[in-house]
């Protein structure tokens, strides 16, 4: 069914949740916001293109919540409370179905972390979802990718690869391998790590001041890590046997593939922070309060570069580091 | 020339200017950022796709320009001073001398308004440049599109009717007139007002506490007083004969063609708002202040729709009243 672009506005505003530092929401020039007092604002934004981040025939549920969830990520890697979002929505035509499946998913996220759309924009174009998220953080406890030192312990949260494993069953590149008498099947978790990825906002918090840098894995872990071990001028041994698999990529994917997709893959959005050694029970202590699982899987070096080894040492190699929206392997 | 997404982050981040309040800019999961203590946040987003708000083909100056602008505009209807911008942008593929030329306009105009790009995102797509901006403004002086009051004048910034004129040149709807002789060519004046709006933030700023409403006009005059008017249950009068019309529009075009670009032409970007009959006199001083011209076009009447009428009373009818991006009569 097509609407025009002010019905598609008001569709959208009947069902926004109202929050009290929200003076004025969707409907004027601009929104009017209250930011909270002493705190320092924490801003990103992130695009997903069809044909380019989803198949054009995804779910309009899963578009919504992944393009909540993916800034959201970035917020937790910051160690912010999630406040407010904008959305930039262009659509090829007005399709109010479309539309509504697409803030079902979206507006579910939000409502379970308290966050309000407070504003946007409907275009026509291709189909495009721009979504920025804003919270906040004490400037003190900010979490940020610069400030490991060597000798620090690298940590993940939750598991790897899970994403990339769903990725390859959705592009058929792994056969199906559904298990109806399965107590969880595997192919069905795999597939909703990759399209309703569950942005770890209480991990950040759990991590401010304990966590001396953060990132969120977006691109792959090494190229994420990366950044960190740049920002820093120093470099880190992973042992590849650390690395969190959940049963069911475990289950799907064998060693070698598996390793791959762990170091390489994107999409999981898990936290991955480094921290003294001599807080590890307070780390793990902090996870555990917010019922998440992490794993230690390695330690910062002074010597740049990454090293990954098995838990002989020896060295392991793999190609492509990880998701280059311009230099894809697979582009 | 192709280069990589992080090739392409490097490069904006190199060229962009600082501000006392960014704690942390570009190069990070999101940016850090310090509220105005004791003011709102007013917070917009507009996103231009190539097909749609601009030809293909269009400069990439002009482009980067008019991204920020059309967001510098929505918070100057607010009365808000600018502070921040994010940007989202879309490539089919990375060139880096079009993203150069891009920057030149959007940090050109951001420079003019002291605006920080602090963040922002680069993928593959369509050609489409999403922009967030972000300003301050004391609560109770902020500009709103309710607030209109019976009886009180509507007043335009500028003149109107030009950059639609523009368009009409730029897609050969308006045979070119181009005269080498004249001091100002009027055709290249009609399509710098298309392509390079000149956001009108010393005028929201002098309308604090002056103005009873305000709106930038994009969709075109009726259709945005028609916001206002909404926003107040009320109607409103227009005088037609009091529409101002720059030099070049004049010269260009006939009356009944240029009141029709008057009322229902996008893409000005001069502010619409309603003031007490009681302070014509401080409007007129306020907008002279700041060098920018300033029309009383008519006034907000109890009954509700918009009458136009010339100067002896007469009522005049347009078709079209202004842009919906999924129902224009020209898509």
């Amino acid at each position: 069914m097509a609407a025009g672009e002010f019905d598609l506005i008001a569709r959208i505003r009947a069902r926004v949740a109202a929050r009290e530092d929200v003076v004025l929401g969707i409907g004027d020039d601009a929104a009017l916001l209250r930011p909270a007092p002493g705190a320092l604002l924490v801003a990103c934004v992130d695009t997903l293109n069809a044909g380019v981040h989803f198949p054009p025939s995804a779910s309009p549920f899963d578009i919504g919540w992944k393009a909540l969830a993916v800034n959201l990520s970035d917020l937790a890697a910051m160690g912010a409370e999630p406040a407010w979002c904008l959305l930039s929505l262009s659509l090829p035509e007005a399709d109010t179905a479309w539309v509504d499946a697409f803030l079902d998913g979206l507006l579910e996220l939000a409502g379970r972390h308290g966050v309000a759309l407070v504003g946007g924009d409907t275009t026509r174009g291709p189909l495009s979802v721009s979504l920025s998220a804003f919270g906040f953080v004490p400037e003190r406890l900010a979490l940020r990718r610069a400030g490991a030192g060597a000798g620090e312990d690298i940590w993940i949260t939750g598991t790897l690869g899970d994403a990339a494993a769903g990725l390859s069953i959705a592009l058929g590149k792994v056969p199906p391998a559904h298990d109806p008498c399965a107590k969880q099947d595997a192919d069905a978790f795999l597939l909703q790590r990759l399209h309703r990825p569950e942005p770890r906002i209480a991990a950040g918090l759990a991590l401010r001041g304990l966590a001396t840098a953060c990132i969120d894995v977006s691109d792959g872990l090494l190229a994420d890590l990366g950044h960190v071990l740049s920002a820093a001028g120093l470099g880190a041994r992973i042992e590849i046997d650390a690395l969190p698999s959940s049963p069911a990529l475990a289950a799907r994917l064998e060693k070698e593939a598996r390793g791959r997709l762990q170091c390489a893959g994107g999409d999981d959005y898990e936290l991955c922070f480094t921290a003294p050694v001599a807080r590890r029970a307070e780390v793990e202590a902090a996870l555990s309060a917010v019922a998440l699982p992490v794993a230690r899987i390695g330690g910062v070096e002074a010597e740049a570069g990454i090293r990954c080894v098995d838990r002989a040492g020896r060295a392991i190699r793999f190609d492509g580091l990880g998701y280059d929206h311009f230099h894809s392997p697979s582009a």
